[in-house]
């Protein structure tokens, strides 16, 4: 593909196809908060009642956190070319404390404006940008901080919860497993003043830029669910917008909470300006990549008046947090001498390189404070880049790493006076007995600044399945208080990855930060997980499938063995066959139980099984005659 | 394919063409023992030089635990119609202690035998059983209780070793990690009397029935490398012989330990006989199932003497350990009444139908002494089975399934008082912050005899990825001591495994064990780790395939993006491109810094990184402008 150089991208690009079909036996739901243009976007999954030898019991429809935007809603018609409806306009004006400005900011966006052999491939819909007025400061934290709950801190209020007052009164978070969170303070239920409180606090940020008005906000902070990213972006050697567009509403289809834009190609303006234009997710960026594009690859010629017209102007375009690699200090290059694998962050070895060449402490440093201006004025949030991360085993947790995030700790100290909202990146390649001192060092540097870490691998012995090597590292470390898990892909290490590798990682993703919700305690999180058992003990199939994380997958899996229509209503799957299978077995068992009335055991159960299993060693054969 | 019923499968049977290839640059090596039939596999992986500035440097080449025993050796012709050459049998005849029979002792297998209709499907080269000498046993236990060092501990002791020695010496250990075992007791090095003092101590055992000659002994326990199991088998539904024995040395091609055969569908003493002929690694199986087949699929109809005879008709094939169900006793039954998935276990749930049919405590339990009677005359181990493991994160760690652990504790103790070799067998669905408690209270009741886990998979919500889901609990377990991990396909609860997902299942299993050995601080378990990473580092993309768990796959990835043979000497990778590399920018940082005379900073750091990172916050900079 190569319709970047079509000369009408702006009029040919289509959605995704795949990325709009609706997803089987789900609807779109919105819930209305405090005033009717907060429209929270949730998914039901409706089940199929469980039949019994009475007649049918109902199952109650599972609501699950959707994070696939207006796509998924089939009364909503998309179109690429004029980007998404707005969310968050009103909200952003009413508070009286941004202006509209003539034109672009930044030189570099006004070149790219004014240069007509772009036009081809230019978003259409362009809108004039925002920025604070003068003296303000329009940030999620500031309003916090001020006592202000925002529509959008209503919003992920809303979203965390997920109806869970109505799933407690139906008893369904009853079987769920208290958790050990190692000190997180998650509280019962994710009220708007919650958030509020936990923004003020600098625990969990909003991503969410003024320019970025089609964002659905979304909360990330270790008192919430853990959230995911997904990287997309075009690089020197591959990839078209329309297709950087396509793994954007594909990744969000199976969950990623944020899409970071790593493109280090051709024409990262244009694309970057599709991608917000049609995400409903907040977006990332890397600016230190662009920049180097713009001085032809030299790390040396990077300035930091270059840096910030970069900074400016994707700020103006909406993206929703940058990373900033800050804490790579001169002094800790030398601690990187002697590594196995060196520097391998691409903004930590660029940030060296010029550390080196220029014999000083690099401008994203020496510049912080004017940075966080910038971020202020926009809403962009700091993701603190961690530019120093081991990148093999053998380098996990050494002075170089542990350096730079003492001073990542410092910067978001200063970040916060700002009240500019700021998380924090973490490794890499680190072994798993190794993960929780970043966990704890981080949330010690850090004063309890989210982390947003990439996996850890847990070993570099597997290339082509990494996401597996990271997804054990980043299960443990979302469980231990990782607010945020970068996904990584099957391709990391060899190649740039396709749409099939982008749904690879994500689900791989969504289930470390589903296992370390269920392992934290999350309120309502093994809501999904009865579910789907029960579907599974009552051979309900399309129920199970429906629920899985990847429902296609789940059922091309069972076709594949048993692909009758009949197969998927059967009492048996193809493991055991129809005459001998344990969930059959077992329901005989229970029948039986039931028709002899083992009342006295089944109290015994729910008065706590440490007694009882005493009592049952003494009398439980006893007993059981009896019946 | 049905080649079953063709009546040419004792004729036409051949070997899976892919399990025979040659590893990527690696050959097959054998470290002899105290005696010339002591040869021990190995697989040794060579590397290309890094090319420097001056020249070239050598990089040593990478010795490996290698499964896949005289498949990926190309001196040998392999025929799956006469099995594998004998290994052991000269081991087992100069102890002096057992016999050869005059033929088949179970009924069962003599029916069979004489079955004119079965010969088309019959492996052709049957040789006559062994079994110990009245009063005698033969167990590996029994050897080391007194005193006596075995060929076989003597083996295994050499391939847990890996060269350890050599590679300590060269210094390949500097650079690793100490880990974290949670009280194991992992020696600095694997020594044959260490084999024999855990196998006494009942902490490990070498799963070796005295009839399975072909067998390369390995080792399972908690202070050895942790192993993984790979389940083939065939269903009522599917599979032939010809496929099953694909599976295994597809399975032992990609790094299974050991593979259980679950057959339950048509000819399952036939499918054994072919497989156990074929297998260089222990076999393990549930004698249940075929008892079950039996009797027609009526678990009420089961017996004490016909599943006796099972259990001596798989002996004498060579199964070297039984899945035996014993601790699901009657009084257990009704604590799995309220459970969201019941019993899931099948060996579980027929014997739970068999106790409240017959309101008695199953013949598993009450014969068990006489069980061990048998095992001891054959060295078949116990894998004792955990029939009550919950099948869902709602049942997790609940009073039936820590009731049956109970009694697996007990029954160790009379397997070991018969000198039997035991393993406990584990769950099954486990949210991570309750796993631990699995592992703890295993090695409490059970005294540290090894744990077998499946997974434990830590959220339910993912099918069609329960390899994941599992293997990050299994990653875990491993750490926290569990001694064999038992594989999770793609395929769980869907289907059965074809060849694709029994690969998929070793490697990510393969990553689990490996991340659990790394974890623990298994001696040298980083070599591979560290071998790899610098080829990454040093663009040496051959090596880095060839180091990789399954190589073909990290190969195909990098081809899609960058298919030219120059890709993969090129000094950088499609994620980046040519000019923007963070791992070239990372050498020329490096260069500079070897160039510039780092060596103050450089004999700081080895002085150890807390004091110097002080010094380097106070000097860093200085020293730097001084440079």
């Amino acid at each position: 593909m190569n319709q970047m150089l079509s000369p009408a991208l702006s009029e040919t690009a289509q959605v995704d196809e795949q990325s709009v079909q609706p997803l089987p036996n789900s609807r779109k739901v919105y819930v209305e908060g405090s005033r009717p243009d907060i429209r929270v976007p949730m998914r039901e999954i409706s089940l199929t009642p469980t039949l019994t030898e009475q007649g049918t019991e109902e199952n109650a429809p599972v609501l699950v956190y959707d994070t696939s935007g207006p796509y998924t809603d089939p009364t909503v018609k998309i179109d690429v070319r004029k980007g998404l409806a707005d969310v968050r306009s009103r909200w952003i004006e009413e508070r009286g404390d941004t202006e509209e400005l003539p034109g672009l900011s930044s030189e570099f966006g006004r070149q790219r404006l004014s240069d007509a052999q772009l036009d081809a491939m230019r978003f259409a819909a362009l809108k004039t940008p925002r920025r604070a007025k003068a003296g303000h400061n329009v940030t999620q934290m500031h309003y916090a901080r001020k006592g202000i709950i925002t529509p959008e801190m209503e919003f992920v209020a809303i979203r965390e919860n997920l109806k869970l007052q109505e799933a407690r009164e139906a008893g369904l978070l009853d079987s769920q497993h208290p958790g050990h969170s190692f000190g997180a303070s998650i509280p019962k239920e994710i009220t708007p003043e919650f958030v509020r409180s936990e923004i003020a606090r600098g625990r969990a940020i909003i991503p969410a830029n003024i320019n970025h008005r089609e964002l659905e906000p979304m909360i990330i902070g270790r008192n919430f669910l853990v959230k995911i990213n997904g990287n997309i972006g075009n690089s020197a050697l591959g990839s078209s917008i329309e297709e950087e567009v396509a793994k954007l509403t594909w990744g969000i289809r199976w969950g990623a909470d944020t899409i970071m834009d790593l493109s280090t190609g051709k024409n990262i303006h244009e694309t970057r300006e599709w991608i917000i234009r049609n995400s409903p997710v907040p977006v990332g960026t890397v600016p230190i990549y662009q920049a180097l594009e713009k001085v032809g690859g030299i790390a040396e010629d990077l300035t930091w008046e270059l840096f910030r017209d970069t900074l400016i102007e994707q700020a103006e375009q909406g993206v929703d947090y940058f990373t900033i690699h800050a804490g790579v200090l001169l002094r800790y290059v030398p601690l990187t001498a002697k590594r196995v694998t060196g520097i391998v962050s691409r903004g930590g070895s660029i940030m060296a390189k010029w550390c080196l060449a220029h014999h000083k402490e690099s401008f994203l440093y020496t510049h912080f404070e004017e940075i966080c201006e910038i971020m202020k004025a926009y809403d962009v949030s700091f993701s603190l880049g961690d530019g120093l991360r081991p990148g093999s085993v053998a380098d996990a947790n050494d002075a170089a790493q542990f350096a730079e995030l003492e001073t990542l700790g410092e910067l978001t100290k200063i970040a916060w006076k700002h009240d500019v909202q700021t998380i924090i990146e973490g490794p890499g390649h680190v072994p798993m007995h190794m993960i929780k001192e970043n966990m704890d060092k981080q949330l010690e540097c850090c004063d309890e600044a989210p982390f947003y870490t990439l996996g850890p691998l847990v070993t570099d012995i597997a290339p082509g399945y990494d996401h597996i090597t990271s997804g054990m590292g980043a299960a443990m470390i979302g469980w231990y208080g990782c607010a945020m898990l970068c996904y990584v892909t099957p391709k990391e290490h060899l190649g740039l990855p396709n749409k099939d590798d982008v749904k690879t990682g994500i689900i791989t993703y969504k289930i470390a930060a589903h296992a370390a919700d269920l392992a934290k305690g999350h309120p309502g999180a093994q809501i999904r997980d009865d579910a789907l058992s029960k579907a599974r003990f009552e051979f309900r199939w399309e129920d199970q499938f429906n629920l899985a994380l990847d429902p296609d997958t789940a059922r091309s899996f069972h076709d594949e063995t048993m692909p009758k229509e009949s197969g998927k209503v059967a009492h048996f799957c193809s493991m055991c066959g129809p005459k001998f299978c344990s969930m059959k077995i077992t329901q005989d068992v229970r029948n039986y139980a039931a028709e002899h009335g083992l009342t006295d055991e089944q109290k015994a159960i729910e008065a706590g099984f440490r007694e009882q299993s005493e009592r049952f060693r003494e009398e439980g054969a006893l007993i059981y005659k009896q019946v």
